[in-house]
């Protein structure tokens, strides 16, 4: 990128409610998006809820004149349900399935079926290197009583953590193309999109922006053209129920674009729009959540303009705090994961009991079509609460290992905090090349 | 690390065989090998098959003196089994989950509820970062005809994957630190150790070796004390029963230890043993595996010495038939969980239609008991058939996942060989270089 050279990316994301056979005028929205994109010509789009493969083949030949490069992600038994379409070459793809996202038994709800992920796109563009993220998380189906909060707490955890590991990554060909000295490539800009299912006040957000430093498009943009506040489902949407809203009946921001450039680099949202119940030309909308437009600007950073607001040691707190809280609501839900666990292994034995009572009576001949027709629930009691038994033993174990990761990190911040703040922003900064340093 | 310094590792690893109730003499194995630890001070010890968490907490108090850092990687429904143990202190954590291992209803087999995973360690040693990865894949249990070989091939896939990835690494606590000038950090030093369940000619082996460029260490080892040919499964071990090692009398070599070194680095392999039959005192083994002991060396790299072995542009083809071959397997199993997919779509409606008769039967009063008696297999039928064809579903899209990732690397391959072969090496070495010289 040269000296002076400001690099603008024009990003679209829609979460698209895309459910065959239960998502209303669902050819039409696809069609009219394809049109829409088409037309606009973004540099990338991101989109979730594309549950259907055959709506993302559909896409796919229709958006190939502008967008000549794609990737569906595919995971679980549904699909992830995220897809993207790029003006610019895909450079490489990975995605990461989330450990926990919700339980088999809950159907109606479906996340599980789903295989929930974050998918991730490397693009080079004008010299710099583009992690572009696309993610959706378990939704939240009751705000008083979330039984899903544990889950989407680890999630977002799960979903920080990728970020900052595949922030660096090692190049394509690495070894193929000899010697050892990798064509090593850390990512100049990071790109989330996608529909969190979390307010931005929610813990889940809070976690995920305190640990990766990212940026929210709607606070930072000066120019933002809209829906109030920013909100991405709201009630003036026909397909928004307005017993979703719930106790928001102005509505809801769930949906995110959020960025960071790494040191060096100025990145800023110079607009930011979101449809507004209606799609760009007044016509129906294009799902039932709110389109996001952002169009962002990297730039070579002035000494002046540090790229991201600088958090000094004064402000570490925050971070601990949030994951403090967040170690919290992960213990929590690990009690409860232990609790059913319990109760489904007591249900195993109940089941168990009533079998050899059932033989029994069948054998001696008493009852014997009672105990024949009660032989079937008796052995679903068995194998259902055996399954509901392991399922709970596997969340607790994620749950588990999710804690394990926050207290290790909550561990280091302290020893952080223990050497002082004047100590801090050089505590890491510094650490290689004191150790390089050090007597062995 | 100063310019003449040399980084000696002492490095340890073992598949310690402890499944509860089954393995034998376990208590006693595990105690004695808690004694050798101790006694030989490693600077890693890394073991698989630690599926009881009281073994590992057993463990972690006897080695706490000698080895103050400790970690035991959770997953799945019994757990990865993975432990480590460091004399250094950890900076991060963190671990991978297989999307493919194997089949939850070959429960004899028991791979699919451990949830099989590769664990990251980072230490820092003498100024240099070192990724520490542990890891067993899905075992192999007939030869012949190994119905885990595509998800074997996966796992390798995603193994090599997560090693590239995760080789340069966001530092912690970047954002808390302040300024996005991250404190990131690049793995100078990559070591992976466990139990790959492949033979080294193996496709999986050849993949991960091929696409991550990381060296055998018995291979390239001047000094190799052990088994024959380096074997990790011995008929002298009088846990190993002779069928278990089918057509290889004399052993086989299924647990490496392998790594390699970033540009600048120079790392060799001093020393290499492997127990032979016994604990190293000669006494009863400490597992039906063979212990790996390596002495590596980290030093500067003088201009003669490659870090590891270069390959030129001549040399690419190994990579893209390997490549090729993985994805021709992967696309087997795809096709083969599409037809247990059809099958199992089959057998439902084959028991629903049962069902339906039975209940006819039933109500219209004849062979009521029959009806009864079969009602029971009738709802398993459908019940078990729906589970095997959801299963094999998630299988085929896992899969298809792996395939589509092959299939993108391989035509950046392909791509990379039309620009011919003088241009190769220069094709992404240069290529930031060359995207920043572009006009825009």
């Amino acid at each position: 990128m040269k000296p002076n050279f400001t690099l603008r990316l024009r990003v679209f994301n829609l979460n698209c409610w895309g459910i065959p056979y239960l998502s209303k005028h669902r050819a039409d929205r696809v069609k009219r998006l394809g049109d829409f994109l088409n037309m606009e010509s973004f540099d990338l789009a991101l989109l979730e809820e594309v549950w259907s493969e055959q709506d993302f083949q559909y896409l796919r030949q229709k958006l190939l004149p502008t967008y000549p490069a794609a990737h569906y992600f595919r995971s679980g038994i549904i699909g992830s349900g995220l897809c993207v379409f790029s003006k610019h070459p895909i450079q490489e793809f990975t995605q990461h399935v989330f450990t926990l996202n919700g339980y088999p038994y809950m159907i109606h709800h479906c996340d599980w079926f789903c295989g929930k992920a974050v998918g991730l796109l490397v693009l080079h563009l004008s010299g710099l290197v583009l992690n572009a993220y696309v993610t959706h998380l378990h939704a939240e189906y009751n705000r008083q009583k979330d039984t899903y909060l544990a889950h989407r707490v680890a999630q977002a955890w799960e979903l920080a953590q990728f970020i900052q590991a595949e922030l660096m990554r090692e190049e394509f060909l690495p070894h193929h193309l000899g010697s050892s000295s990798h064509t090593s490539k850390k990512a100049d800009v990071v790109l989330l999109c996608g529909d969190l299912n979390l307010h931005p006040k929610d813990l889940g957000c809070r976690l995920l922006k305190e640990w990766t430093g990212l940026h929210d498009a709607y606070l930072e943009t000066r120019d933002f053209k809209g829906s109030e506040e920013g909100c991405t489902m709201v009630p003036k949407n026909c397909y928004v129920k307005h017993q979703e809203l719930g106790p928001f009946p102005l509505g809801i921001r769930i949906d995110y674009v959020l960025y960071k450039a790494v040191s060096g680099l100025y990145i800023f949202c110079k607009t930011f729009k979101t449809t507004t119940g209606h799609d760009p030309y007044s016509g129906p909308p294009f799902s039932d959540h709110e389109a996001l437009m952002a169009t962002l600007c990297v730039r070579h950073s002035p000494p002046q303009h540090n790229p991201s607001p600088t958090h000094g040691p004064a402000e570490s707190s925050p971070l601990t705090s949030v994951l403090r809280e967040a170690w919290a609501e992960v213990d929590q839900g690990m009690a409860q994961a232990h609790w059913w666990a319990t109760m489904a292994g007591y249900a195993v034995g109940l089941g168990l009991l009533l079998l050899a009572l059932l033989c029994a009576l069948a054998a001696g001949g008493w009852i014997r079509e009672a105990a024949l027709l009660l032989w079937t629930p008796s052995v679903g009691l068995v194998l259902g609460a055996g399954a509901f038994y392991l399922f709970h033993v596997q969340e607790a174990k994620g749950l588990c290992r999710t804690r394990a990761e926050l207290q290790h990190v909550l561990g280091r911040a302290r020893e952080a905090q223990d050497l002082g703040p004047e100590s801090q922003p050089a505590l890491l900064l510094g650490q290689q090349e004191r150790e390089r340093a050090e007597e062995q």
